[in-house]
C-alpha cells in the first residue's frame, strides 16, 4: 500500500467481506484486518482496530451492510435490527457510529419488500457513506486553508487526520491543504496518552506528508502556549451538542483551557455527520471509560521491532481512563464544517446540520 | 530496606562514599547507587539517578563534601571550586542544587587554614542539610494538615513525596500526615509524562504508605476538576522566585490553569530552601530541556519483569522535551513552607526566606 499519495484508504468493502487497516500496530506494522460477520467488525471497533469518529461512522456502516448481506431472508428485519443493536454498543461517544448505523438502517428499511434489493441498498448506502466522508473530509481542507496563514505554528491533539475518517481527515485536511498549497506549517502534535494517537498516528501522517512537526508532551502544551510557540490549534470531534459543545479525545478540554488562557484560537474541525442536534449539550453525552490498562501500561516497539507493553506504572495501584471529554462552546472559536466555518452556537450548528 | 516506615532515606554519606536509592528502577527494582567521586555524583544527578528537587540538594552537598574528602591538601580551595562547577552544570532548574552546593561551599571556606577541618565541616554541614531537609519535610506536613478535611480529594503532579526529598516529601507531607491523623483522604496522581514520576514514584509511595489513590492520564486532569472530582491540588516546587513564581515539573502550569478555571484551591508546598529571592520573576528561571528521547520511548518493566524501553511514537519524527514549566504567582492559592503558609507573593516569600 502506498500510504502518501492518492491510495490512501481506512476500509474497502465488498459484499460481507470489510477490510480495515489495523490502527493497532500502526505505524510500526501495516496490516489489514478482515472481517466476514458483524460480530467481527464490531469487535474491531471496540478494540481499536478502527478508531476515530469517522472511520468509525463508515466502519459501522459497512458493518450493518454486511449483515445484510449475511441475514437469511426469513426473520431479515429482525436480524438486521441485532446487529444494528451489536454495533450501537461497541462505544457510546461518537454520533459516527450511530449515524453510519442510521443511514444504512433507512436504506434497508427503504425496502420492506425484497431482502435482496434492501441488501442492495445497505451496500450502496454504506459506500455512498464512505465516499461523502472521504469528500466532506477533502472540503474541510479547501475551506480551513484561510485559518493557516504562512508559516503557522499549530497544535493538534489525538489523531484528526486520514486515519480517523476514510480519507484527509478533519482536523489535518486543512494543515494538508496548506503544506500542498506551499505555506510553511509547523504542527505540534501532543502525545495523546494514554493510546497515544498524537506521537504515533499523527506525527506518521505528517511524516509520510513531509509536513514540519514535533512531539510534546500533554502537559507542555499549556507552557508552549505560554511561551508563544503555537498560533493557533484544531482538533477533531467525536460528537457536537446542539449547543455547540464538542466531545473529544481525553486532554482536549485541559487544551482548549490553555488556548483559552493564552488567546489562541481553537478550532473544532468536523464534517456534518458529528452534529447532533437531538443532543442539547455537552452534559447529556454518554463519555466512555475504557480500561484502565491502558494507562498502567504502554504499548510499543522494543529496539528489535517486536510489539510489547511495558508497566510504566507502580504495581497494583488503580487507575482511571475517560476516553473523552466536553469542551464547552464558549471555549471554541469556531466549528469548521464541509458546509463552511460556523460559531458554536445554537444558530450555528442548526445552520449546517444534516 | 524497609520502604514502610521509619527507615525510609534516599541518601546516606559516610566519608567519600555517598549511597543513593536509585531511582530510575522504581518501583520495580530497589538498588542503591554507590559514588566515590564528585563526578559520580554528578552524573546520578544529571542522569536522574537521584531526582527530585529536595534529594538533588542534598546529593549536591553530599557530592561537594566527598570531594572535598578526595582533594588533596596542595590546592585544595581550587579543587573545591571545580567540584562545585561539576556539580553545578549538572541540572540548571531546581533552586536545592545551587543551595545545597552554597551551604557546604560556605562551610569549608568558614575553615581557610585548614584541610582537614574544611573536609569535616563539609562532612557535618552536608549531614546537616539532609537532616533539615527530613525535618522541614516533617514539619510541612504538619502545617498542611489543616488543608485536607476528612474525605478530601487531593490531586498532585509528579513526585514531591519522600523520594524527592531526603524523607517525608513536600506535596505529599500533609497527606501522609492527614492519613496518619485517621483522615480519609484519596490522591488523584497523574502520570506526569514523559519520565512517569506520578505514576511510577508518587504511586508507589502512596500504595506503601496505604493511602487511596487512582492513576490518570496528564490529559485528564482538567476533566476530573470539572466533573467536580478535586477538592484541592498541592504540587512541589524545583525553584520559587522573589515574586512567588513557581518552577516545576512540566504539566504544574497546565494543571494550574485548570484548577483556577474550576476554583480549585492550588497549593504549592515546598521547604524554604526552595526560595530564590535572588530571582526577581519565574522570567528569569532558566528552563532545563532534556532528551527527546525521553518523549519518543516509554522505560518499564515487561511482562517478564525486565526493564527495557518501547517506542510509543512515529519513527523519525522529532520531539520537545522542557522538563519544567513556570507557575505564574496569580494562580497559586498558596505556599505552604515549614515557616507557615505564605501568600504567592513578594512579601509573603520575604517573610519566610532563608
Amino acid at each position: 500500500m502506498n500510504l502518501n499519495g492518492s491510495h490512501r484508504r481506512t476500509l474497502y468493502q465488498d459484499g460481507n467481506r470489510v477490510r480495515l487497516l489495523d490502527q493497532r500496530l500502526l505505524p510500526g506494522e501495516i496490516t489489514w484486518f478482515e472481517s466476514t460477520t458483524v460480530e467481527e467488525t464490531a469487535f474491531a471497533i471496540r478494540d481499536m482496530v478502527v478508531r476515530g469518529a469517522g472511520a468509525i461512522g463508515a466502519t459501522a456502516a459497512a458493518g450493518l451492510a454486511q449483515h445484510a448481506v449475511n441475514a437469511p431472508d426469513k426473520g431479515f428485519l429482525a436480524e438486521v435490527a441485532r446487529g444494528a443493536e451489536v454495533l450501537r454498543r461497541t462505544r457510546p461517544t461518537a454520533r459516527h457510529l450511530f449515524y453510519g448505523v442510521e443511514v444504512v438502517l433507512a436504506a434497508i428499511e427503504a425496502e420492506p419488500a425484497s431482502p435482496d434489493r434492501a441488501r442492495e441498498a445497505a451496500l450502496a448506502a454504506a459506500a455512498a457513506l464512505a465516499d461523502d466522508d472521504a469528500e466532506s473530509c477533502r472540503r474541510l481542507g479547501e475551506l480551513g486553508l484561510p485559518l493557516i496563514p504562512d508559516g503557522a505554528r499549530v497544535a493538534t491533539h489525538c489523531n484528526a487526520g486520514w486515519l480517523a475518517f476514510v480519507d484527509w481527515g478533519s482536523a489535518l485536511s486543512p494543515i494538508y491543504a496548506a503544506h500542498r498549497a506551499g505555506r510553511a506549517v509547523h504542527v505540534w502534535c501532543d502525545e495523546t496518552r494514554p493510546r497515544g494517537q498524537g506521537a504515533r498516528l499523527t506525527a506518521f501522517e505528517l511524516g509520510q506528508e513531509g509536513v514540519s512537526h514535533a512531539i510534546l508532551p500533554d502537559g507542555a502544551l499549556a507552557w508552549w502556549m505560554k511561551r508563544g510557540e503555537v498560533d493557533l490549534m484544531i482538533v477533531g470531534a467525536d460528537r457536537i451538542a446542539a449547543n455547540g459543545d464538542v466531545a473529544n479525545k481525553i486532554g482536549t478540554y485541559a487544551a482548549a483551557l490553555a488556548a483559552h488562557a493564552h488567546g489562541v484560537p481553537f478550532y473544532v474541525a468536523a464534517p456534518t455527520s458529528t452534529l447532533d442536534p437531538a443532543t442539547p449539550s455537552g452534559d447529556a453525552i454518554e463519555i466512555e471509560e475504557r480500561s484502565p490498562e491502558e494507562v498502567l501500561f504502554t504499548w510499543g516497539w522494543d529496539d528489535d521491532g517486536r510489539w510489547m507493553r511495558v508497566r510504566a506504572s507502580a504495581e497494583g495501584s488503580p487507575a482511571r481512563n475517560p476516553a473523552f471529554d466536553v469542551t464547552p462552546a464558549r471555549l471554541i472559536t469556531g466549528i469548521l464544517t464541509e458546509r463552511g466555518l460556523i460559531p458554536a452556537t445554537e444558530a450555528g450548528v442548526r445552520s449546517v446540520a444534516r
